[in-house]
């Protein structure tokens, strides 16, 4: 199994509802390589539906983008210092400065979604990446991030 | 008690996870009018907690925004149309067009949150709403969004 870039964040990092490895209660999303991109899958339970039962609420897609988003900017951060996942185990933590998020369609719940990133750009401690969500090869979000390294 | 925006949304519209009153497992978020202005307050559990114990997770503070935007948008519209919450069980229903949200400073937990909506234009089915998420008198997120009518 390849290294998920959440299970990489120092356990003090690793609380989050949506991707924490160490949140019993979350989502614990995982976020992969795919070549130059990032990638992450995840099916949405019924209780997480939107208005009408069938579609996931808007909430819970901005989640998706958002910790696929952190997580994918902390890899592109690593790779381009030129390091391996989880190669000293102080996997560095972004955090989100603004998400934008664009609903294209209504995202089905109990089928299994895609969340890709993309790079779109390193500058000091800020990295914007550029996200999709969709389910069956058909796009149903779409979202811009701009993730700055967190400092203590 | 004034009545909640999401309260008069029709029962096969109310099953969202961040605020349907028919979602007996979500946030059930109640939006109401203060003035001109629209207003959410919530208080997030532990267990919705970010990287780092005690602040919000990112998708979480989208949420909030979210479910208080389309709310406060369908209010927006129903009074330009110059009718009252509930006068006739037929509240209208939006959807995200598009949420952007600036992450200000982390979100505390445990805390009521002051979620507002403030309207920024009406056009046709479309509507505009500037919103923000505040604890103790201080912003932590702010967000644009454009929602649009829902048609079956």
């Amino acid at each position: 199994m390849p290294t998920a870039f959440q299970d990489c964040y120092p356990e003090k990092f690793s609380h989050c509802y949506g991707c924490g490895k160490s949140n019993p209660q979350g989502h614990r999303l995982k976020s992969y390589w795919d070549g130059e991109e990032t990638v992450a899958r995840f099916t949405v339970r019924p209780e997480f539906s939107g208005g009408v039962p069938g579609h996931v609420f808007g909430g819970m897609v901005a989640s998706l983008l958002d910790c696929h988003g952190t997580a994918s900017a902390a890899a592109f951060a690593y790779r381009a210092a030129g390091r391996d996942l989880g190669d000293d185990g102080e996997f560095m933590r972004f955090v989100t400065a603004s998400l934008k998020v664009d609903f294209l369609r209504p995202t089905p719940i109990g089928v299994e979604l895609e969340i890709r990133g993309r790079l779109g750009g390193i500058e000091g401690r800020k990295v914007k990446v550029s996200l999709s969500l969709g389910a069956g090869g058909q796009a149903c979000a779409r979202g811009e991030m701009l993730a700055v390294q967190f400092r203590e």
